[in-house]
């Protein structure tokens, strides 16, 4: 398996953790020995482990089950970096998401976390959607 | 300088360039080597380095000068990449931006810039304001 196919493998045992909002599963795609940030849409950037995960573990109590997915991802490897653009459904809102991997150990760890919501007019037939959003 | 402080070196200069509506410095910051992306607020990914320009082209076209700025950055430099998460104030917008870096040449590039509008509840003293937003 490529770095690339590895990446986005990495990406979407995130968005499953998220969907079945498995807390454990969460916890451990996070680095543990890198530098760590999340930033949720509307907030500001969250950089500190203990908070990360507390944020998570607020939202996964939140979420519905199987309500969660992504598409449109694209990963960009550099070294033992990579980042990933991709777009969430998370119930009926639509958002666009960054997120950056480090590889440790053999595996590619989540290292940031960063989500916004997308205007309506984008995702259906505005000027920069592009074909990314079916 | 240690690499922490050139990755925020750089990240600066991306805001004075955002600032002065100056294109040819924005264009000579990021890479021309990695693959790049750009979510803009309300935006999806753009992922052609053409169409991340050509968006910089209309937005410092409508900018007025000294509007931009940037505070509470924070860098993680992992090898030869780097993330940057800040606030940005653009006019009387308050956003949260993660920026993403390369080392190329000896000179630190930027791959991706992703900002998104915050609610001012975590501005003006919500849960997680945190102390950075000063």
């Amino acid at each position: 398996m490529t770095e690339t196919k590895k990446v986005l493998a990495a990406n979407d045992a995130f968005y499953r953790a998220f969907g079945a909002g498995d807390y454990a599963a969460m916890d451990g795609l996070w680095s543990r020995q890198a530098p760590v940030a999340c930033t949720h849409p509307g907030w500001t950037a969250l950089t500190e482990r203990a908070r990360i995960m507390e944020s998570w573990r607020s939202i996964l109590s939140d979420v519905p089950g199987s309500s969660v997915s992504c598409f449109d991802a694209e990963a960009h490897v550099v070294g033992a970096t990579a980042f990933v653009t991709c777009n969430e459904a998370v119930g009926h809102n639509m958002l666009a998401a960054t997120n950056v991997f480090v590889r440790e150990d053999g595996e590619w760890r989540m290292v940031h976390h960063h989500a916004s919501p997308v205007a309506r007019a984008y995702v259906k037939g505005g000027p920069t959607r592009d074909d990314r959003i079916h």
